[in-house]
């Protein structure tokens, strides 16, 4: 399955800083100076604050929520690749694979995405039969025109069937899960694209494309999404060395979409009803549309021959999911804001790491979580919702100096009774300063020891939001903090 | 902090299978035959199988608990760090980090451990104040002579605590927690050993050793606990080049270990109470002490000389803990199975990273989930427990053929419902094999429909365990599903 681009998003204002002082003079005498003014991490990467974390593990959870109802179990793969396993994989994606130096040894990669390590350890270990989902990060040395914005190294949520079963049905399963996690994270408005290699390689045939154009046609057909048909067509006729007239039946055909209606229609297409690879994939489609039409989701699935994917292991079913511009005065019709999802089926893949060749059919998707995260996150934004970056319940708290001991004592069996628990590490903080911390950063109770509630065998436990104080037998702090803590 | 060595597993036996058809000669006539002979993970990575990734996920989610009871706050850093940022850091251990290929650019490495990172994300983001968790893999070409079993590609996960306070209140809660997660986690006996920088340099100093040789000296006092001392010694002198009587003199003091009475002897020392360095440490180590005995964690607490810890950027006190083997009748003393966390204070690490040379004190401790990931993995393996792969809760079955229209319709209703569904992806499975599903999968229950069903409107609902059969209207099935499902 192949992995949508990731978001554009804006450098953190930190980040511009830290790059702004690379070129700023450094009066600072250590030895060390120029390194530290390139303290700041490699391009097209970026740390992760706590709160985007939170947010991220938020969305994270979501999809794998989706996986794990769909019966998939999760496996792990090394992010360094053999880099023979890697190459002629990926088409013009190839360039964008990171490699490592040689330093004594094996010629190793950074994984370029979550498929081709799959089909690896499905040949490796002889399975022929699995559901697996994998959330993994995955590197991409984007090449120069492209790389403002688009992150080296993003996430991907992979979910995968491979077996031999009987068609579309695990294909449809597929399709239902782009569909429930773009309805579950309620990202508005989608559709679902949806093609098939043998398709299009049968338009290509009907066309007259020689065989061996058909993968590099289809990379020229894919960035119709990108660009408008004229300059396709003169990538096609320029770059690619197809006829006017071939480029201009390819045209004819590319530029249809629709649903079962556009299928039966192709069906009957005199050119196309002919070739055998156009016909098999017209009735995989049909076969698809009929069981879409069973779980409920044809609505936001369109047949669209305008997408081709740009990698070269699909053999099938191919889609990618796009998000719709919300409707507004001077758009008519919904716009597409980037692609959000995408997989298709790659029956060829695992057979060409198996020493004998065995095949392994397999149908995956991809969700593009990083694009899906820079929504999340602005509406967050928007929202200002202020997220919680620690899940401490109680603030251990003291309101004179020289009871550091009392702090320890009870902030320990806090932790042995298993409450989130935190205290402030100076010796003797001001009781405001200690209040003032539950308050910052969301804690909701705070247990005071003073003098009096030591001689008394109490603690005082404060309901920061209310600022309500009860006195509670130290005996019972444990199960009262409990009780209020339930949901 | 740093990072102890990652577990000596053995090769699961896919593995070892695969890497012998390196060997074998290929009859298959593919031109990619010998790439794919190839199809095995790099040297000392590995693939985790879906049983490994839930054991794993389990062990990280029970050491992420215990970081969130102590009120951290995550982040996330790139693999990917640029090679300025690594060097200098490591000590002997630079020559373990991998590089990336120049590939027009920036110069990259992948990173070592994740403190280093930290502190460039403190120093870049001008952060003084800041507890944090991170768990994720770093990266280490394990040198040819200790290659065997060691994982190149392994996990870390690492709390620490950044901030200027008062002496040694964070440093405790550093041990506190390695001491709840190793009881939490019953690995049987442990033993944390304490030392301090300060008090070795200091013991230096008082034998005689020159300032520059301090940190080489270190190195080679860490080797202790995998060498007797005469070995240590004649490195020392042979390739280190002290005195034969300074490391005599070093010798009296690092094969030292005890308690609160080994502090106050040494406060004692005529030579070491003369040290400043020593006896700000020994004043450090007295108040550690007093704080772990309010934390009732001194028992598991031994103060040892001879822990050094290899790299260079502790400053203070410095822990690492290790497994002891039960004993038996042939040992009468536990022996030391193998460091399981470690960690220590770095004051100088973030400021190496600020323009200005700002400090930034921290106090940390890494957490050795590979070495306790296989002792957990053999001890599954011999209580017989199957480890559940998926969380399924039940399969859509059909007890006749032609009914994939039923099972598809009847899935789509659970999945929409929350309820976690599977079914075979064959149009006509037999009942037999998908029930042998269910309980070759730990499918508790499994929700048949054939054609009595859909004329009554009912769905029969299927204990897999007791094999009781009743038959729920359909419009009740998800209520019933999820009332059996509670726990």
């Amino acid at each position: 399955t192949s992995p949508p681009p990731p978001a554009l998003t804006p450098l953190p204002d930190a980040m511009l800083r830290v790059r702004a002082t690379r070129e700023r003079k450094l009066s600072h005498g250590d030895a060390l100076a120029v390194k530290q003014a390139l303290s700041v991490p490699g391009q097209g990467t970026r740390d992760h604050s706590p709160a985007h974390v939170v947010l991220r593990d938020r969305l994270l959870a979501a999809v794998v929520a989706c996986f794990k109802r769909h019966g998939a179990a999760a496996i792990d793969t090394p992010v360094l690749e053999l880099r023979e396993m890697l190459i002629g994989r990926y088409g013009e994606g190839a360039k964008l694979i990171y490699e490592l130096q040689d330093q004594g040894g094996e010629l190793l990669a950074l994984r370029y995405d979550l498929t081709v390590p799959f089909a690896r350890y499905l040949a490796m270990n002889k399975i022929t039969n699995m559901k697996r989902y994998h959330v993994a990060k995955v590197y991409r040395r984007d090449n120069p025109a492209t790389t403002r914005g688009r992150y080296r190294e993003f996430y991907q949520c992979d979910f995968d069937i491979a077996g031999q079963f009987d068609p579309m049905i695990p294909d449809a399963e597929c399709l239902k899960i782009v569909h429930e996690i773009l309805s579950d994270l309620q990202l508005g408005d989608f559709l679902i694209r949806v093609s098939h290699r043998q398709i299009l390689n049968g338009v290509f045939a009907v066309c007259g494309i020689p065989e061996s154009k058909f993968i590099t046609t289809c990379s020229t057909v894919d960035k119709l999404d990108k660009m408008p048909w004229e300059e396709v067509r003169s990538e096609m006729v320029g770059e690619k060395g197809l006829s006017p007239e071939a480029a201009d039946r390819i045209g004819e055909y590319v530029q249809l979409h629709g649903g079962l209606d556009l299928i039966e229609r192709l069906l009957q297409d005199p050119k196309l009803s002919q070739n055998k690879l156009a016909k098999e994939g017209l009735g995989d489609m049909k076969l698809l549309f009929e069981y879409l039409t069973l779980f409920g989701i044809t609505e936001k699935v369109s047949f669209d021959l305008s997408l081709a994917r740009g990698l070269d292991y699909y053999t099938g079913v191919i889609y990618e999911a796009v998000l719709l511009q919300q409707e507004n005065d001077h758009v008519d019709e919904p716009v597409s804001v980037g692609s959000v999802a995408g997989g298709g089926r790659y029956d060829g893949l695992v057979g060409m790491f198996d020493p004998k060749g065995r095949k392994v059919p397999c149908v995956g998707v991809s969700i593009g979580i990083e694009r899906i995260f820079s929504i999340l996150e602005q509406r967050v934004a928007v929202s200002g919702e202020k997220v919680r970056t620690t899940e401490t319940q109680v603030l251990v708290a003291t309101p004179h100096k020289h009871l550091i001991t009392a702090r320890l004592k009870l902030i320990s069996e806090l932790w042995d009774a298993g409450i989130k628990a935190e205290m402030m590490y100076k010796k003797d903080p001001k009781l405001l300063k200690q209040l003032q911390y539950c308050e910052d950063t969301g804690i909701p109770l705070a247990a005071i020891v003073g003098e009096q509630e030591l001689t008394d065998g109490v603690v005082k436990l404060r309901d920061v939001a209310t600022r309500e104080e009860v006195d509670i037998p130290r005996e019972k702090l444990v199960d009262e903090i409990r009780r209020r803590l339930e949901p």
